[in-house]
């Protein structure tokens, strides 16, 4: 499908640069952590742009704000729509494109569908999730529509500044009854696809425009402790150690061979490390790291968890101590529809872009709308592949480009 | 030389068994900070010991404690004298026989003396050196009594609870003026010795009875950092990584093979690692590790500084980063003095013990005393290797060993 339509790029850059600057931190970039004053800030200016479109928002009982054109004649209102979106909070020093860039180029999708008076077989809505960074819960808003959570659910959960949820969000004016209530009803939903920075170095890299996501890769974690034995760094001989960090590295050093056995996007990381006593005079009795190991495919993330053990005990073994590993695949990976990857293709193919598939490695509201719908995400470049960090950019042509294609994609979604 | 005087084990027992119960720590074993109310009550103990055994003590400007016998004849008492002894002060959670063997041995060598009438060709004195555990400065009494203080050294002094050394000492009853007056006469010493437990599980290993020290190896010291870039752990392909803490394990796996660079007796720790940012989901940008490496021979201290950069540089740059590598060799080599090696020896030998000649890996105030007279050290077995914590031990048997050889060796160097 050719479409003559394009988005407003003047349009689109005036409102990620004034999102852009709503809840500056001190530490660079930007803090808008879930329901926070700069959180909210940042709802109320979003609000406010739909309303000067001329569209109508729907604020549900966890906050997500789900936006539709009041224009729709009934019958194709009733519809199952198709949902475009992505989340305007950010992780503490974040930057101004995750999240936002799918938020705002779904916005300006509605905006241009709306002007344009182009006929449509279904609704089209732009969505934006509550709390995507995860300070109450992984992918809060998401997971909330898809699952539900109980009131002991929402009892439990506490933020990253050590706020217990329901006092915020009571704050907030939210109400626990209506939080409760709160589920999306599957047969409402046609399809979703959301734009969004890759957040990694592989398109910029290739010099290629567009990332066609093939799916969500699922997450692995895990620790593993070696035990050996702290003792004086001047009294006893290296050949009577039982040192645990020395032990650990004969793992580290086989990180990237590890995740080799996981396939060619397999990725295996150990983020932290400490060891103990931890003292410049001591040889290290403990040494336990972290593990983070992803792949899309759930066979893959068996193979990775089986070498990671192996590994650990081979290094332990050769180094005459113990190694406990604890492993547990917390996140199934999420395969996304390959009917929306198709129309992804056309529509970057028509418009002369390069493409890639790949998956993506970080997490995102799609993989639980993927649940409940036929799901696409369209990725662009990152500068440097710099993410969650004030460094973060993205050229405003590639910023263009993909809010484009994803007006392609959400016409031709909406168009049967 | 043969000596038919033995000391008295039962009280020597009885001594360090008393002194092992003041100053118990919350966390197991002792903590006797210098200064501290515990090390006021061992202190007391100590002089009561000291009085109750009809001998003399003079505590000196920054607290040591010199012992005599008022019973030397005059022309005996004004001749250089044999010194022994060590310390009462421990770290945190510290054993009962680090430091406590050595002053309590020592001072039942005096009363063995003083009680026997043996007839000496010069006098013995009994030490206690003040904060040998380096509360406010490495080896702080002996390190005073050889070298001397300024008023900005006291004043820069801070203990390991925040406290201002000048406000702890005046609190003792301390006073600037006789602090700074404080220094040893090296013509007032003929040779000095000192009982300690080995602090590692060399003698034990081998079922050897006494360790003749040869010297108190060197000490180096530094840092190295790794500097990769931290990049998202979902989103950044192995092959674009840039990980600090998989460069640094390449170093920290040669850590045996560095030491071996340095000689037999050549050990390397790397006690203290962390990584930033330090996050389960974010690759090392950067790895910083701690380094201790000793030797009793300064040319084996320089040939490990120089294998240990070598190491860290290939270790990078078999990573495509960069290492920054800080050296500081803080402490050098003090090799003991053969003469008193060769009386101990004939001691031990005397008495049927099997003996080993091994470099001391711990710092001892001997390391001081061997800068102005000549100095031994005499060895014990540690259990296990342990110590500075709570499960630090000795067999009574091999104490009461231990203080024999002190005996004989005393007598010996100050028969002449």
């Amino acid at each position: 499908m050719s479409t003559p339509l394009s988005i407003n790029g003047p349009r689109l850059v005036q409102d990620l640069t004034d999102l852009g600057a709503i809840g500056p931190a001190e530490a660079g970039g930007l803090s808008r952590t879930s329901f926070s004053a700069a959180d909210r800030e940042a709802r109320a200016w979003y609000l406010a742009r739909v309303a000067e479109a001329g569209l109508s928002a729907e604020v549900d009982g966890i906050g997500n704000i789900v936006v539709t054109s009041p224009h729709y004649p009934a019958d194709i209102a009733a519809l199952p729509a198709v949902w475009s979106g992505s989340h305007i909070d950010t992780v503490p020093s974040g930057g101004r494109f995750d999240g936002a860039l799918g938020s705002i180029a779904a916005l300006e999708v509605l905006r241009t569908i709306h002007e344009s008076g182009v006929a449509l077989a279904r609704p089209v809505k732009a969505v934006v999730y509550t709390d995507e960074e995860g300070n109450y819960a992984r992918l809060f808003g998401s997971s909330g529509l898809v699952r539900g959570y109980t009131r002991e659910d929402y009892e439990g959960m506490v933020g990253r500044d050590g706020d217990r949820f329901l006092d915020t969000f009571a704050d907030w004016g939210g109400d626990l009854d209506a939080a409760l209530r709160t589920r999306i009803d599957p047969a409402s939903v046609h399809a979703t696809v959301e734009l969004h920075i890759e957040q990694g170095p592989v398109l910029e890299q290739h010099g290629e425009q567009i990332g066609i996501v093939t799916g969500i890769v699922g997450l692995g974690g895990g620790e593993i402790v070696f035990h050996g034995q702290a003792d004086h760094a001047g009294t006893t001989p290296m050949r009577m150690r039982k040192d645990a960090l020395v032990a650990a590295s004969g793992f580290l050093t086989r990180i990237p061979e590890i995740a080799a056995t996981g396939g060619d996007h397999a990725v295996l990381t150990s983020g932290i490390i400490s060891v103990a006593p931890g003292s410049r005079n001591v040889v290290p009795g403990t040494a336990s790291l972290t593990l983070d190991y992803r792949d899309l495919d759930p066979a893959n993330l068996v193979a990775l968890g089986d070498a990671i053990t192996a590994a650990a005990q081979e290094a332990a073994a050769a180094a005459g101590i113990e190694a406990e590993v604890h492993l547990r695949a917390t996140i199934a990976p999420a395969p996304l529809d390959e009917g929306v990857q198709g129309v992804i293709a056309r529509s970057a193919g028509q418009r002369g872009f390069a493409t890639r598939r790949m998956p993506s490695g970080a997490g995102h509201d799609s993989q639980n709308m993927a649940t409940i719908a036929p799901t696409g995400m369209i990725f662009v470049p990152s500068i440097g592949g710099r993410s969650h960090c004030p460094e973060e950019d993205t050229a405003w042509q590639d910023v263009e480009n993909g809010a484009n294609v994803l007006l392609d994609t959400v016409i031709e979604l909406a168009s049967s």
